[in-house]
């Protein structure tokens, strides 16, 4: 039985990649393309489609039990539609429903991108084994999941982790969603770079003015960088704090382009961590990089569809009914 | 086997209650002590004795299956200690080791009091059939505990759900509790009052600066009152949408002696979730009164025994091995 494997598919707004993908974690078969994000939502479903075509085209699709769909958000697993941020032709599109004829009677989950990537690391990352945890991607935005009481908990539809638009700032600047003084809107690449850019710092020769640039800055001591990485820090801090409180996490692991900058992140996030998560129930909270790489998306959705719909891979809880 | 019964221990900083509760959750013996808060740990645990023994000589006690503790915190239900910030004799005190005596074999469940409250919410009050619920009292402090997936989720050391304690003001004033800006700083009710005093409201002839009175100028019209109110519901809404964002709740129900003033608190706070809820999967979170009273502490103490321990309350889930 250890022999059967998940299909996962991972949506973005760049690209849409398909896996069938074993009970180690390993990927079997790969299909990939661009995403057309600015077409249509039948274009884009096609897209879906060739990829979904070229895995069922592996004599191991037979072998797959599972489909799962890892999807920018916003997702609405209890209506098995999405509508990602950057792909406007595609607004409660019926996901699940357009690929359940590929999938033939496999079960189909649906998870928010956060919730795929959580579902990876605690299948065989940072957060494997762990009971409670949050996990984080830092990146051109701020998403997540969270793993309670040893299971993935994907929320009703899918989307809860969502700590990118927790509020840790209430007075704080508008953030795009709506909210104000959003966790993201703090600690995203793109705002640091633009703190960072507001307080002085100045980009190199070659123009880049990315966080990866504002943090190779930060590393050489220029103090724009070194604050905007700290407040950075500091609004990852409250909302990993708050979500410790409310849930009790033990652990909390940071992914993403972002979290790349390493300590010149992490030390003032640890620092201002232990301002902002005081009680003792969370005051032994750990923060740790993440270790599942550009495949935690088909990873994760491959882990998702197994603990969520049943089935083989280890990490799932036992088999329910579809 | 619809006559078994729980019994159920609520302590606070001002009195110890106890009673034995049937599977409607009505009342049918009570006992009860002030607690002796100044007192050493042994005096405050004579005082639990106390009124255990009153219901252990009641005839009804032989048919109670499991004896619920809901307590002022924090506490640490891993440990089965507690160490209540108004009863300072206490301190990790093994508060379930030393019941057990009375208890006989019969489990003995301890969980925070916000927990207890959401509990007896989820049975008796306005979470009842809600799958996913945030219960919160606002009170002299802020507490709450959570309903997730239709179950309790008191977390691993019977905390969850302690929204007083997450910031939302990240560069707000420090919180006795070492941080900054948090729901309890900015929405109890002697911060209410503190705050309405500072913007020159002025108690009348009988002096009262309670957040009650802090209400009824706000009702009349007090700019200075209405205002101070309309910062806590600020407060708590952002709050609140961050525990939906986190954790996908449908409803937040606040109960507690604030909660008492009514529209003057409970519209500002809708109006702000508005601005806070955002996302489309926090969007439909409904607020709602708390409809359990003065006894939800020991209604939701026997509720939380049922449901952590298995029995046959009916709220609880299927039954476990002890």
């Amino acid at each position: 039985m250890h022999n059967d494997l998940a299909a996962a598919l991972d949506i973005g707004g760049t690209k849409i990649a398909g896996a069938l993908i074993d009970a180690r974690g390993d990927i079997l078969v790969r299909a990939q393309r661009p995403t057309p994000a600015r077409e249509d939502g039948e274009t884009v479903m096609a897209a879906v489609s060739a990829v979904l075509g070229e895995l069922a085209a592996d004599p191991r699709w037979e072998r797959a039990t599972a489909l799962g769909i890892g999807s920018a958000g916003p997702v609405d697993a209890s209506a098995g539609t999405v509508s990602p941020v950057n792909v406007p032709g595609w607004r409660d599109f019926p996901l699940v429903d357009r690929v359940r004829a590929a999938a033939g009677d496999r079960p189909v989950v649906l998870v928010g991108d956060g919730v795929a990537m959580t579902a990876a690391e605690h299948w065989q990352g940072a957060a494997r084994g762990r009971a409670n945890a949050l996990c984080m991607v830092v990146s051109t935005g701020v998403g997540g999941g969270l793993v309670l009481g040893g299971r993935l908990h994907p929320g009703p539809t899918g989307n809860a982790g969502h700590i990118g638009h927790i509020s840790v700032d209430l007075d704080g600047d508008p953030c795009p969603c709506g909210s104000r003084g959003c966790v993201e809107r703090i600690a995203s690449g793109p705002n640091i770079a633009r703190r960072a850019l507001d307080s002085g710092w100045r980009p190199g020769p070659d123009g880049d003015t990315t966080a990866a640039a504002v943090a190779r800055a930060a590393r050489a001591g220029d103090p724009a960088a070194v604050a905007s990485f700290a407040r950075a820090g500091q609004a990852l801090a409250a909302g990993i704090a708050a979500t410790a409180t409310l849930v009790e996490i033990e652990v909390a692991v940071i992914g993403g382009g972002v979290a790349g900058a390493g300590e010149v992140l992490f030390a003032p996030l640890r620092r201002a961590l232990r301002d902002y998560a005081t009680l003792s129930f969370v005051a032994g909270l750990e923060v740790v990089p993440a270790q599942t790489g550009t495949d935690a998306g088909l990873v994760g959705a491959a882990a998702a569809a197994q603990a969520l719909a049943g089935g083989p891979v280890p990490a799932a809880p036992p088999a329910s009914s579809r």
